[in-house]
């Protein structure tokens, strides 16, 4: 159970630490790379998952997501009493690894204060055209997606044996982002969304915005549906 | 059959859900990454093909595209009296991710009304330059490079044994895009065009364009054309 | 012998049409990919290597460069008596793959008679700044890093029993391309060079420029003492 | 002995080759390939760490870092004794490499004198907003993740045996940069910033500016703090 506490905030702080990391990086006035696009985004978050994945895979199995932990629980793959451990080191990494990059990039928090959506879009997502159900349909999708071909990958003979599986983790989390991040931002990680958005909350900035509360509840509850679907069709398929 | 026409109409839907995903993702307006180019697009549809190829790849080969199929039962790998399945799950798979990518970008289809042919461009490809024979030369070509590689990737020792094929399918994928893509949108595979081209007949947008059904049957026979060759120059030289 | 002409031909034919294609596809008026720029090309001649290098690596070595065919012979890991074969393979192909993007970019090349020299650089490169000691010398380092590398990979264990060897390659590739190639455009290959500049002249344009010859000697001269170098610093060091 | 400092030095001056080349190739004035931005520089990057480890990895392990040196001392993974030779391989590489770079690109230079702090950058790294403590904190915090994962990298099982832990080591490069290079422009290495610093401040340029010395102890300092407080955690949790 230490372990998967530890692991699980260790990795996820990191992964928050780098996909956080690169939005501020792009996005914030006076960074050395502001303007660098989606592209830049997305490959960055497939390599925030895949880094520590790498790091603590042994450890805990790398989810970083409870959605992703719950389809596992539901699938046999882990145990069900497992499950609160591994959530409660994911979303308080998450917003550590949040701080972290608050602490890095203060500076330029500071000189984009004209811009407040655009700072709190670097902690956690929100929609390019809100509605509520087209918005947690693309989250459950996203979601789908990322549980369903996390199993799936399973299927290709000795892709564990070399870690390449870790490189197709890689491509997945690029994949979705590249062809459905343009909806909600793609949390696809109840994590991922929350923790950052509980550390935006909480901190300091210069003539900042809500943390938009009323949509919080998409990037959690959308991914944990997109998770069990994957499941349950993963098992009628295969 | 059962296990073939399953996972070849999920393994195609969600190559279409990321692959026409990734140009709506780009395209639309209002979207969140809209500007991201052709670099996004062609690393998108790499990944659109091998997140399907590495799921159902143990089920079905992962062929997802009819000229494919047929080249590979042309070429022995697989029976000709499987063929069908192969495609009655193509096709209609197709359709489907087309459909779940109209559903999830609704919104952002009503803001980029005034631009059908854009529109349009989500689904189904379209020639940079209209001319029959060029652009079926093209279908042609990037088909036979297709089917003559992946072929060729079975000369790689071990590549199977521990997944690196599907890196290489990944590889091909983007290299064909990134340098044919510009003359007819890359088609190379009937399914891939078709599915979405009816879908995008019969669903219904503000301000739609007609599904250019004139230029439909390239993108079928191009590829099938192309996928033939290969076989036989590959069969030629190896 | 038989088996190294057509491999190298085959496989150098293939090499230009993916690069050549590539800079035709983001270089050409009305191309749909136009303006892909430069991370799109030095990814594109990566994978324009690698996909070959995979298919023919087997039945030739997949050298597609006289130069490196040179190296590997003074190396001893090939005999000298076979190098003939080789290029005889090698420039004949990359001619073929030229004429190959010329027929598929026939109409966006007319479209691009106004600028012949965006219309010769589709074919053969040309320095950015000329001058005849800094370009050999570019040519010389960049094809020192391919060779040197290419035989160095040999070092890392077990990368040539699951094809990882082949990424390595194409990471090569784009890396040369990234960080060297604003210098002469990167040959760092004489046949790349020599056969498509061969096909730009002989093939007829709307308002057609030179083919440069004044420059052609040294992306092939370049590339043949980078590789000698690459070869006994190498062999000093391990 | 010999082979450390032979294979340090070798492998960094490659590196710094490959990596000052990349920022030169796409920020001087006339490059063929100006414009390329901040993906391309840190994809180059990645590449310009792999392609060397590749090659030396057998050889010296493939530091080419200081810090990241004194951090497999501090593990147990190479002898105390052996330090001073990877830094007597490691900084004189890196300033011949920004020498070659400076060969190579020399018009180039000339051509961006107007510029004087663009030239400087392509040989070492500055902060986007001058501020010692955060500046400092960066580099800690980049060379924290690049020590704690390529130490955790050996948890990937089999990830040694086929050569895809390089492919790990390119993915952490490349994510450090693209998430946290817009701060300090992540030198997260000592030998990196220091060697092309001196080279800079040696070799003659029009219109020079100064080598900024004021700064260079934090790209020193860091990185070395960072690579301890990373194996002091890696061994806490593991």
């Amino acid at each position: 159970m230490r372990d998967i506490v530890l692991g699980e905030f260790f990795g996820t702080m990191i992964l928050i630490l780098l996909g956080s990391g690169v939005v501020a990086n792009v996005s914030l006035n006076k960074s050395g790379q502001k303007g660098g696009g989606s592209i830049q985004i997305t490959i960055a978050w497939g390599l925030a998952v895949m880094i520590p994945a790498c790091i603590f895979g042994s450890l805990t199995g790398a989810h970083f997501n409870p959605a992703l932990t719950i389809a596992l629980a539901l699938n046999g793959s882990i145990e069900w009493a497992s499950v609160p451990f591994y959530i409660l080191g994911q979303i308080p990494g998450a917003f550590c690894g949040a701080v972290l990059v608050y602490i890095l990039y203060k500076d330029h928090y500071d000189a984009t204060s004209d811009n407040p959506e655009l700072v709190r879009g670097t902690f956690c997502t929100a929609p390019s055209i809100p509605n509520t159900f087209r918005n947690l349909l693309s989250e459950i999708i996203g979601t789908f997606v990322l549980v369903f071909a996390i199993i799936g990958f399973g299927n290709v003979d000795g892709a564990g044996m070399a870690g390449v599986d870790k490189i197709f983790v890689y491509g997945l989390i690029v994949s979705i982002g590249m062809s459905l991040g343009g909806l909600t931002g793609y949390a696809i990680n109840p994590a991922r969304d929350l923790g950052p958005r509980i550390a935006f909350a909480v901190l300091p900035f210069k003539n900042k915005t809500d943390p938009n509360w009323g949509y919080a509840w998409i990037p959690v509850v959308g991914p944990i549906i997109g998770a069990i679907i994957a499941v349950i069709v993963y098992n009628f398929i295969f």
